[in-house]
């Protein structure tokens, strides 16, 4: 088994990676749709939030905050203008219940992190939201394996490129671990740095890919334990 | 006059240090009230919008996503549950619009961080959000005087701390550059590094303290441009 012994920095997603995420908006999504079944059928709703909240990203960008607003939004369009305030409540009252949701943090994180924390740098890199991220940072008890947090506002090639030149490393250094191949994969690879794959059960279908994946610098865990074996 | 020769990372605000912000605030305020006095006078209307926001900020943080939600709930609030949908839709157009809002320059700005990237490593440091921040920094033209942006999600001392070893300097060789001294000036005062105030006609309330500020560390401008007297 090779070993990948240039590393210096390992950055993890967060969402869905360190903690369950993706489940608390698939739990929304359900109860928008129930609340508006009234005007619509469920897949019918669903399919214009989806359409409102595509529509939303380049201005919003991701997160707890954007889909609130993409909620109401598509909800006033659902109702053709007849929403009831008390249901503008109850979306209000969604996206709060989410952003306070506890944290749940994903098998075998704890003690990997422990390990890789003694001989790596360990960032976490997310385009959620800062306030929301570091709040969920400090509700799992694993701030201390971090050095810090880097919030990018997308996950492209060249916030890649950004963020390994601001660690001050190369990219053949950095090693990126996350849940979306779309995010965490694809762009990281494309730079020249190296990604690790730990799928979650649960993936938004905007960060689905259409081809399968085949670099040298990639692999695919089902578990993250398993990516101690190679570091 | 005694120049800074230890000064090594100069840090910016944004919203009304770089360019106008507040403005855009005052005015959606304005609109909000405007919006709603068929329910209530302009004042009262304004005191609920307030109180939404400051219950709202531990949660939400800074910046226009979560000022419109606030909008939002404090129409509800305002209406007692008698919203038309058709207002709900004004307020997000409100967010819409100051998200989509031109960049505006404040006087000298250009000018004098041109002459301060030739000697100093200059970041943006601001409690926005993110995407917002990036776009307003590609729209003004400044992007190549800064090597980044750092967010914050607040600016407390604990954070100034933690951006000054982020950057790893010590806190002496920092100096922040701000138009609000609860934010730019007391907490960076507090680290023992160096804090300029640069004033802008329209402060937010949430930003303004008791007390008038006296300290080895801090200096107050009438304009920019002067700043680079002391550097």
């Amino acid at each position: 088994m090779q070993k990948l012994e240039q590393i210096q920095v390992i950055a993890f997603d967060a969402d869905d990676t360190l903690w369950v995420n993706e489940t608390f908006f698939r739990d929304a999504e359900s109860l928008f749709c129930d609340l508006l079944s009234g005007y619509l059928p469920a897949d019918e709703a669903f399919q214009i939030l989806y359409e409102t909240e595509m529509k939303n990203l380049p201005l919003y960008g991701y997160g707890i905050k954007p889909f609130t607003l993409s909620l109401i939004e598509a909800a006033v369009r659902i109702s053709q203008g007849k929403l009831p305030t008390a249901m503008v409540e109850q979306l209000l009252d969604v996206g709060k219940e989410m952003l306070n949701q506890p944290v749940e943090l994903l098998p075998g994180i704890e003690e990997t992190l422990a390990h890789l924390a003694k001989d790596y740098r360990l960032v976490v890199a997310t385009k959620g939201d800062l306030l929301d991220q570091e709040r969920k940072l400090n509700k799992s008890g694993l701030q201390d394996c971090f050095h810090h947090i880097e919030i990018v506002s997308d996950k492209t090639p060249t916030h890649y490129q950004k963020l390994v030149n601001h660690l001050d490393i190369d990219a053949d250094e950095f090693l990126m671990v996350g849940n979306s191949p779309r995010s965490d994969i694809l762009p990281v690879l494309e730079i020249g740095a190296h990604a690790f794959l730990v799928p979650f059960h649960t993936t938004w279908v905007h960060e689905i890919p259409d081809e399968p994946i085949v670099h040298p610098n990639y692999r695919a865990f089902d578990s993250v334990r398993d990516i101690l074996d190679f570091l």
